[in-house]
């Protein structure tokens, strides 16, 4: 029985026990790569002693796997991949595996040379990803020596892909709105021609049904202040409640309706999407907002090119991932436990 | 003569014209690494007719090298790190070196492991980085095998280390303020426990002299409010400057001023830190600030840890990068020149 039984033996806990990296314990456990037999007796000792299972994944390390990863992203602002990049290095990080960030803004000759830097050192695979789901990549990742993993950017149709499930986010906004009684909410967001903003704004016109309206815009604060110029610039009676393509609309008109005397939560709620921190939590007050749980798709996104690496067979298509309300006071209300 | 005399011919221009990576092209210069003596010479061929000259660094490309770098950083919320990455990335890509990005936190273990995994790959050196300059990452990075340099991140004395010139960037926007004939300036910054904060406070009152006033409090949009409140709640004569310690402050002090109908530029100047973005420029109006140029610290960044890994000798201490005045429309005033 052991000591901690609730806690899974890693394969890192065995490298640390043994004093070697955790590349060389999958080694030495799969019998594979250049080592001495008393590392190697070690290692097993240790995974031994420990109660190490190695799962599939760790399986999958054997030889002739370089032990990293690349991830290619065109959002030079960060704003997507960061919070993508934390969940695929948590995912990888206990295997052993490191992560090549690779930039490459819109930059065709650029990707290419990223590609080629990172097939000439073997990767085990690739993540795709990039600003929105619906381009894809300046650089043609087909047909390549090593599986491809498309997360927060459109794949080919054969790919498997990874996207944050936006109606199903814009659908729990509605309901939190309607929880709070409120019965007049419009939707503010961006660019028709975005694809996700198409997707939230067809759930939101589900959940509503007649009286639904959607006004369409850019991803900016500025925005988000017109928005309420024009919207209480009419006669009609005035929203209770206005959900936000993104949450940096949401922070122009969480701003301009303070101008204005409009009490936000009080007369007005408003929920953001994207629960991109450093908008969400300085807004006053502090925005009710949408997360697209990227962590946990960068997460997803690593433990699948790893199993595609290790030669198991997964599905092609499109995942969507759940969305996530994230309550802070924008809205009124209190969490839902 | 070449064709397009002004360009310089580089290592991948080689490589594009021999059809193969950076990386082969190199080894292939070098008479090292493994290919087909015919690969060998359509690479030698491709250089000599475009008339390639490989550089230092180029040299420094020899056998033995993993044309790998690791950057290491607990900067989570990648405000720093990002610009810095672009710019280690700029400067590595065209040498056929990819970067391992490893995101640690403050979590010592995580480190431990992400070191021990970069140095199991035999990554050619490791660009330590931070959030603060004043602050050791959680790991010791001293007495590895490889080359480190440290930028935006404490090192070891007697470590080569890059940071921004905090002192030069305070000054310059003082200077930019008195420029304006601007008489009564406030600098509102952060905690007085950062270095940095201490730095800019002390240029500042090294230019302003006699009146100097420097207002401690946090990195926050919110403290912009309080010291507004604050300043314009003194019986004394108001500032018509305030230079804040970060953007966040700033983006705080213009909108107090505005909420009070306080006219920013034409009553109150207000200079930020830190050029970021997403802030500065969604501000109203949008704020002059100092961008402390960590995409150029990044370029150095990866340019030493090539000639480190080259075995080139490096003055060890610490580089102070200068820092460059952004003008938006947050003080009134042209660019200059």
């Amino acid at each position: 029985m052991s000591v901690l039984p609730t806690k899974r033996v890693r394969i890192y806990d065995v490298a640390q026990a043994a004093g070697v990296s955790v590349a060389t314990a999958s080694k030495a456990l799969n019998d594979t790569g250049r080592m001495t037999d008393e590392t190697r007796s070690r290692v097993k000792e240790a995974a031994s002693s420990l109660g190490f299972r190695p799962n599939a994944m760790a399986r999958g390390l054997i030889q002739r796997r370089s032990f990293t990863v690349g991830l290619l992203t065109n959002d030079t602002y960060g704003r997507f991949t960061l919070p993508l990049m934390a969940g695929v290095s948590e995912a990888l990080v206990d295997q052993g595996v490191s992560v090549f960030l690779c930039a490459i803004e819109d930059d065709p000759a650029l990707a290419k040379i990223h590609v080629d830097a990172m097939l000439d050192k073997q990767v085990d695979g690739i993540i795709a990803s990039g600003k929105r789901i619906d381009r894809q990549l300046p650089v043609d990742l087909t047909n390549l020596s090593v599986p491809v993993v498309y997360a927060f950017t459109k794949g080919p149709d054969d790919a498997v892909s990874l996207v944050s499930d936006d109606a199903e986010g814009s659908g729990e906004a509605v309901e939190w709105l309607q929880s709070l009684g409120r019965q007049r909410i419009v939707h503010v967001t961006g660019p028709k021609t975005f694809a996700s903003v198409e997707e939230r704004a067809g759930a939101y016109r589900a959940s509503i049904g007649e009286g639904a309206r959607v006004l369409y815009g850019t991803w900016s604060e500025q925005w988000g202040h017109e928005a309420v110029a024009q919207l209480w610039g009419e006669a009609a009676e005035k929203p209770d409640a206005i959900f936000c393509g993104n949450d940096q609309i949401a922070r122009g008109v969480v701003d301009a309706l303070r101008e204005r005397g409009v009490a936000v939560p009080g007369d007005v709620s408003v929920v953001g999407f994207d629960n991109w921190e450093i908008v969400a939590a300085a807004t006053r007050p502090p925005l009710t907002t949408i997360d697209m749980n990227l962590k946990e798709l960068g997460r997803e996104a690593g433990r699948l090119v790893l199993a595609l690496a290790a030669g198991e067979t997964v599905e092609p298509g499109i995942r969507k991932l759940p969305c996530q309300l994230v309550i802070r006071q924008s809205c009124g209300g209190v969490p839902r436990s």
